[in-house]
């Protein structure tokens, strides 16, 4: 009983920061979006492709949480308005503290979208609330068609859902409406776009989907 | 300070537990296997092409570690000796509990083989021994070749690493050579497999090495 405790006081801590951290980015009037998926889906990809689409009246900043490499935040430094690396050391997925501490290092009032890159992982990512506005979750086609339904806690709490890759659909056994009965059973509302970074398939659909929230936040 | 001692605690009890079941798995005179990756890297894949080849003198035990389906265990049913499915809830990793309950269900005497498919995520289950004889990691090239930079603790733990789907690099941009050096500086000497189930490649070079362990170990 103990652990489990720890685990509810962790869980209420994080969820109070993560409370002020959305005031923050409302006040800042900015669309902040968490973004979650396995290692290896293409965050760090869409991102690149994303951040020019969104047009210059529209900078954007990332936060990359990463165990301990810099890579990500490498490739996004020449592309986004600010990057800040989150190192999380062993830890599995980001906090609201710590997201909390990246926003005192930027200018939020020039921002038009914030995206938090979060540590590849389909478990722990989901019970944490950064303080986010909307939370954004890829699956991409390579991991398999079954994905769904084993990570449903992730997949039942996004706001959007992508799948990504899809220029691979032709070359891997991979039934898109296996995924899409998953989801239904979830009884999920998010939107659903078919992407590709590579052929640039879906990426309108998903850049007036980022308009669209950021509008509805503002 | 609260946190990091229960989180030690538990890692202590993890540990002792993990002894015991190193004991039992050495006395019964099978190998055990941890099989760790991302989601969607072909655990269950590969152990659906391995067991077979393993030969019939050598019956393999499966227990397979999953939030919450029991897709991959009715996969692997018809394939392994024994099936024990393990749901962890919202759990990321396979603790040695888990495994010592599970193991008193088996047969352990009439086995040659125990592999035991860890929930997909590659950060919570590097921390935590099972009783396991050996680890295996796999990499999916679709997952990209910047991962053992990401999550060396993995990696570095690794007695064997599997890059699967490799009948992939004719389509992906990945540099095996860039994983291979981020390999060497990790100054592992865990052998590095190129395999995919799909075609067989590596597959030979895999059963020998498992055939090599088990003898290791008797």
């Amino acid at each position: 009983m103990m652990k489990v405790q720890v685990v509810q006081n962790v869980l209420k801590a994080n969820d109070a920061v993560a409370a002020a951290n959305r005031r923050i980015l409302g006040e800042a009037k900015l669309l902040a979006l968490n973004l979650m998926s396995s290692p290896g889906s293409g965050k760090t990809t869409l991102l690149e492709k994303t951040i020019p689409m969104l047009g210059s009246a529209c900078p954007s900043a990332v936060l990359v949480g990463d165990l301990q490499t810099t890579r990500d935040a490498e490739r996004l430094s020449s592309i986004a308005t600010d990057v800040v690396q989150i190192n999380t050391g062993t830890g599995c997925h980001l906090s609201a503290t710590q997201v909390a501490e990246a926003l005192t290092g930027l200018d939020l009032g020039r921002l038009g979208f914030l995206f938090i890159e979060n540590v590849g992982n389909m478990v722990c990512p989901a019970d944490f609330d950064l303080g986010e506005h909307r939370k954004v979750v890829l699956l991409s086609v390579p991991e398999g068609d079954d994905k769904v339904a084993k990570y449903y806690t992730l997949f039942q709490r996004a706001d959007i859902i992508l799948l990504t890759k899809v220029e691979l659909l032709s070359v891997l056994d991979f039934r898109i409406d296996r995924v899409q009965d998953d989801l239904a059973k979830l009884n999920t509302r998010a939107p659903f776009i078919q992407l590709s970074a590579k052929t640039g398939q879906g990426m309108d659909q998903w850049i007036t989907w980022l308009h669209q929230q950021r509008a509805a936040v503002r």
